[in-house]
């Protein structure tokens, strides 16, 4: 059975339809997006493996999402750093950064250093809006993350990577394979390229609105926001 | 040693920091406070004891956790029934509401006729804001509550109840015991009179403004969004 996934136009569609129709704020869905993300970083990075965790994200909803795990973690009792180079004039981000600096989380200007001294990685930098360039001061960062042995949890879809058609075929991004990876929603088309443990978060979409763009609401156990199927796509 | 508890009206103070320099939304909050309400139906009412939660949701903030509070029961499998008799003009509690009826979530009109059909009943009416007389329609639910044996969770303070002294002295309310108390942010004063198993819910305090209210952030473990202590506060 071929896996459902939802294309990068129609994953922006029901981004649209959540908060028309469906009622929901974006405050609300960051917050639960957020919020499955750092679950995934609970499940597969354990606070006894390190605590040290180091968001990388990015000028958008996708880096937004980062920083709302970050709050999370850090009352699980991680310690997360920061990499925040774009910083959005929009209200909201600029909300959930006060977040973090009220938790003394502390905000770094170089990617490179930051990852010599973190046990984990979270790439919050690009998700499925990306198309095109990787634009500075992101493809050293992309690069690091291509290079690093620290493991890395994407957010949506490994940066870089073609939403639709997955990795770039040469050049930067070609050999980025993340360990782990969050969907929110539904599955990207790119997931059939992924070869790392694989996620599927976001517990508030309803079953009306799966059936109307044809995925499936996974089944999550218990009080879990989140629920780990196969790197394609399948329940474990 | 005795409970630090948080008064009427340093609640409200509270409330108006973390939405003012804290930078928190009301949606953030409240999407917050209503999953830490359902983890507590969760944790003492599992699905083996019943799935049908009706859900009594006051005019104000207490209403609108209840709201978010039956959306997370939902997903996790949950019937929930919500009595919502004054619906607030308010844009976000309308868009909870909305989320409920795509869900296909009951609203019920006969609040005494609900109850005769539930495992398990939320008493999310009045919270800390609460003062004086309890208005028309609810004096007839609060006798309910009074009078029923199916479980209830009150959410942040009995109904009816005084924050700062507890139950009404005699008349409507003086024997309402709920067997649960779920206390957002910080118990407040009435909790001294309170009998029954007793949370702690909100994991979004930063320490600094703990320190500031002189209350103690409590111990959450792993993923919890709530912890239980003990009727009048200590940890169990």
């Amino acid at each position: 059975m071929a896996l459902k996934t939802l294309s990068a136009k129609a994953a922006a569609a029901l981004d649209k339809e959540l908060m028309s129709t469906g009622a929901f704020s974006i405050d609300q869905l960051m917050e639960l997006a957020g919020l499955s993300v750092s679950q995934v970083i609970y499940r597969v990075h354990p606070l006894d493996k390190g605590s040290r965790v180091l968001v990388a994200c990015g000028p958008g909803n996708n880096g937004g999402d980062g920083l709302v795990a970050a709050r999370h973690l850090r009352h699980y009792g991680y310690q997360p750093t920061i990499y925040y180079p774009k910083r959005s004039k929009n209200e909201l981000y600029q909300r959930l950064a006060k977040q973090l600096e009220d938790l003394e989380v502390p905000f770094v200007e170089d990617f490179s250093s930051a990852v010599k001294s973190t046990d984990h990685i979270v790439d919050a930098i690009f998700g499925f809006s990306f198309s095109g360039e990787v634009r500075e001061p992101f493809p050293a960062v992309i690069k690091a993350l291509e290079e690093t042995n620290i493991p890395v949890t994407s957010v949506d879809a490994p940066s870089s990577w073609n939403i639709e058609d997955g990795p770039p075929k040469s050049g930067l991004g070609s050999s980025f394979m993340p360990d782990f990876l969050v969907s929110l929603t539904a599955p990207k088309p790119l997931v059939k390229h992924f070869k790392g443990r694989h996620f599927v978060g976001g517990r508030f979409v309803s079953p009306s609105i799966a059936k109307k763009y044809d995925f499936e609401v996974p089944k999550y156990e218990g009080l879990d926001q989140i629920v780990e199927i196969s790197p394609n796509g399948q329940k474990l």
